[in-house]
């Protein structure tokens, strides 16, 4: 079904023309998780398929322009579209993406439009958050979490409860379960940043905080740190790391339990996750968490 | 009511946070043609107000897309946002507002949300195609003409058509007054940027052609040229121009009459477009256009 999907989401470009399309097509495919999302909760349904076709072309607009904000390169480790064909086509590119998916959707339930543009919105927001954020070391867990929660949360929220309307099942019970789905795997991908090697990420290790971007580990580090750690921390902040640096962030992330602390948090969001859903049989949405939480790359 | 458009606008964004209300308050104004022909079609009415403050703002994010695609360093004369705070802070500020632009849409008429996004995926569509038709002389009228109506006619087109709807009157009549209204306004602007002097637009004249636009009175200017006058003007396409150059360039303009016949081509849009109204009894609409025409600035 996800095939479906695909193949509607490339009918959707096609209709934009030959250059969009090739664009597009340059793309690389991601994991689909907002589209599997929605498929696994309406099942097999035309406005399912039309609904996760919208949501993966808007995802994949945001994408294109997070890139360019961002002056990111590589996307799942092939060049991105910005650094092939510059800035201006992937701005170009993401704007219609983001209208055509606008204009798709008006022909879904009203409340789903609602939703969804609202989430879009927060996605934008969430981008200007990230980029005020990454300019000094932010030791505030509030502000991260409103962070990702927009940036990163609000579609993957958005799709579950649009999903569920498409199947006449509780909006809430499903948005919780997508808001935390989606909390818990930003935190899972900051975890990985700090624990996995260049090679199994597809980009450098620790690029998070060479970017100025500290994420939730980062933030329980400095919370437990003492005032001389601390400094040396903020002395490393944005900057290129030799190996033994990123080594004495490594071990101090061990010393003071910071790593786990994030494990456990995405961990308990998770459980909050699989507890409004409980009463709902849902095998699949327990087993995607399980994934999410669990996920090693 | 044009102010309570602007209000409304402005209440809009400033939903969206004191950011990015920051960023909005430093765009240039503009002449708001597209909400007050809004207005002069539906009238007072709340769901006009609500329809031109949104169009507005799709507008206006599609005007910073458009900077940073063209590198543009001025808006209206004054700084434009990618130049003051970056391309990156115009991309966010755009993706914002299109999207609050949707969210907002989606309480009006469908029909309406519909005609709405659609021309948003031209709008972008139209930009793509401009900056595509910049890399080489474009000769073809049909090519330039298919540009222009979907970066600039079509949220023109759309505004008239959908203030129509929301009035209750003919979507199609209004819809073909738009859109020559769009045309017509382009095609002038086009010779303006020829005729007028650079402190009058506020902008270095003849900048069209140096940034490499092939506008109309180019395209009938290369069309009636010899093979000789075609190289030498061939010559100067995109490239910084002396005095002399210009002034070749307007000699020659007016020695094949390519100013004229593209004042007599917005002239025609116009008459159509009247024709089209002509039963309507809008003689605000019959003032705007031919304040389009007759306009010097």
């Amino acid at each position: 079904m996800i095939e479906e999907v695909e193949k509607l989401s490339r009918e959707f470009v096609q209709e934009l023309g030959d250059e969009s399309l090739s664009l597009y097509e340059r793309l690389p495919k991601g994991k689909r998780v907002r589209a599997k999302l929605i498929l696994k909760i309406a099942k097999n349904n035309k406005d399912a398929i039309k609904l996760a076709s919208i949501v993966e072309l808007i995802h994949a607009a945001s994408l294109l322009h997070d890139d360019v904000i961002d002056d990111a390169t590589t996307r799942r480790g092939v060049e991105s579209i910005n650094a092939i064909y510059g800035n201006k086509s992937a701005i170009m590119l993401g704007d219609i993406l983001y209208s055509k998916g606008y204009f798709e959707l008006v022909d879904l339930d009203i409340k789903i439009a609602k939703i969804i543009s609202d989430a879009v919105t927060k996605l934008s927001i969430g981008e200007l958050m990230d980029v005020e954020l990454s300019k000094k070391f932010n030791p505030s867990f509030d502000r991260y979490f409103d962070m990702i929660y927009n940036k990163t949360a609000v579609l993957i929220e958005a799709s579950s409860k649009s999903a569920a309307i498409v199947a006449n099942k509780d909006a809430e019970v499903y948005g919780i379960y997508g808001k935390n789905l989606g909390l818990a795997f930003q935190v899972i991908d900051d975890i990985l940043d700090i624990t996995q090697d260049s090679k199994t990420l597809g980009k450098p290790s620790m690029s998070d905080f060479k970017e100025g971007k500290t994420t939730l580990p980062y933030i329980y580090l400095y919370e437990s740190m003492n005032e001389d750690e601390r400094k040396k921390l903020l002395n490393l902040y944005k900057k290129e790391l030799s190996y033994e640096e990123e080594r004495w962030i490594g071990d101090k992330m061990r010393e003071h339990g910071a790593i786990e602390r994030a494990y456990n948090y995405a961990s308990k969001l998770g459980d909050e996750a699989l507890k409004a859903i409980e009463a709902h049989d849902e095998s699949q949405l327990t087993s995607i968490m399980k994934n999410v939480i669990e996920r090693s790359f």
